[in-house]
């Protein structure tokens, strides 16, 4: 199974294409949300048995983005409405038979979002034993999976944390209206703590790029919350694309 | 020389790594700073004498980082320090003759490293006619380049002028210490317009991650302007890259 150096150096490299996608998720450990992901049990050889990336060959008639797409639906029955290119990751080792370069997307669906097209979309996926959502910071889970997908996870989380603005991850997670105790949410799962109501509220006024609306959450509260919304940002369309 | 669709369509992707690379000039033109980029004559079809990004197929041995590193130093005689990853380019008609998908790295070179870097190396690229730096936003040499090599240009420029701290951009186009007044150069080379000093000084202080130094611009001047450095980002190692 495992071809020498000099073989493996002297062959092409396989052009994949993988996804991570993140969601919010109720979280029975620390009664928060948290961020999970889908994750497909390989069924051959590299790391059969194992958890990785839903992911597989680029198509030959295929863009990239494309690819990403029809195996995501493929394997988590999920389609999200846009995809964004994470990395691309091509160490000489990332797989012991053959050299691989993996382009990776990443996206942040709603919670609805994944339950609904699951469901339209492909049903039997959702008895399907070798897909399965995890915690994505899981020490366990990361720690046994296929290929370098821990270090492809753990750089997504590390982007969330650090890089995007939180009214877009907000509006990504949540949709377009929101509460404020819903974006707090969102900061708890990504940043993994509790944090604070009154500060959040003061600290989010100043910072992040939401606004209030004239609405206000529906439901049977005595005194019912508003909601705010997202008021956009530059994004290149490269950055962000939509699925054909 | 064109393969037709279906040929193309089966046949393995080539893998490719390219660079885009932006140093700050003098600009006769404006008689301000400007970015300039280096770019290579092709000696081939497809695209035979038309300008290119620096570029070449994956190296079976060398990581996508070192690829473009290696490549870039053997067409160009650059060396800079890092090398950032800015997108991978898939898309199925990018070459008439066969798929290629494309790893694009970029940096921010200082003026006096990419002469000497280039005068060290490699003493007869510098009287090479296929290779030569043009202004990054020139549209002659933009409307004629070989592949999608335009759009990839101007989604570096566009990444540039939305996304990257101007703290940072100009700690890399100027070196660890620099004045107020070379900042503004870099802005007004990446927004391509003149700024107002005295405006421009009251928003960078409260804006840039850049702070004061004790020191001074030396030279003949009779007040000497301060000197400013770059207080530092969380960058990932993933997005900028050493070379080995």
């Amino acid at each position: 199974m495992f071809a020498n150096v000099a073989e493996r150096a002297e062959r092409q490299p396989v052009l994949a294409v993988s996804t991570v996608i993140f969601s919010l998720r109720d979280d029975e450990r620390t009664g928060r949300k948290s961020l999970w992901l889908p994750l497909v049990r390989r069924t051959r050889e590299p790391f059969r048995g194992q958890w990785a990336l839903p992911g597989g060959p680029l198509g030959p008639r295929d863009s990239l983005v494309d690819t990403a797409a029809n195996n995501l639906r493929d394997t988590t029955g999920l389609v999200p409405r846009y995809l964004e290119q994470l990395y691309a990751f091509g160490d000489m080792d990332r797989s012991p038979t053959r050299r691989v370069v993996s382009i990776v997307y990443w996206a942040l669906v709603r919670e609805d979002d994944d339950h609904n097209t699951a469901t339209a979309a492909n049903s039997e996926l959702l008895d399907d034993p070798n897909v399965a959502w995890f915690r994505a910071d899981d020490p366990e889970v990361l720690a046994n999976l296929a290929f370098d997908h821990r270090d492809i996870i753990e750089y997504a989380l590390w982007r969330l944390r650090n890089k995007v603005e939180y009214g877009s991850i907000a509006h990504r997670l949540l949709g377009e209206r929101f509460t404020l105790a819903q974006v707090r949410e969102v900061y708890e799962a990504v940043l993994d703590k509790a944090l604070d109501p009154a500060n959040f509220r003061r600290q989010l006024r100043t910072a992040a790029n939401i606004e209030e609306t004239d609405e206000f959450l529906s439901g049977g509260k005595h005194r019912p919350p508003r909601l705010y919304r997202y008021t956009g940002s530059t994004t290149h369309p490269l950055e962000s694309e939509n699925i054909s």
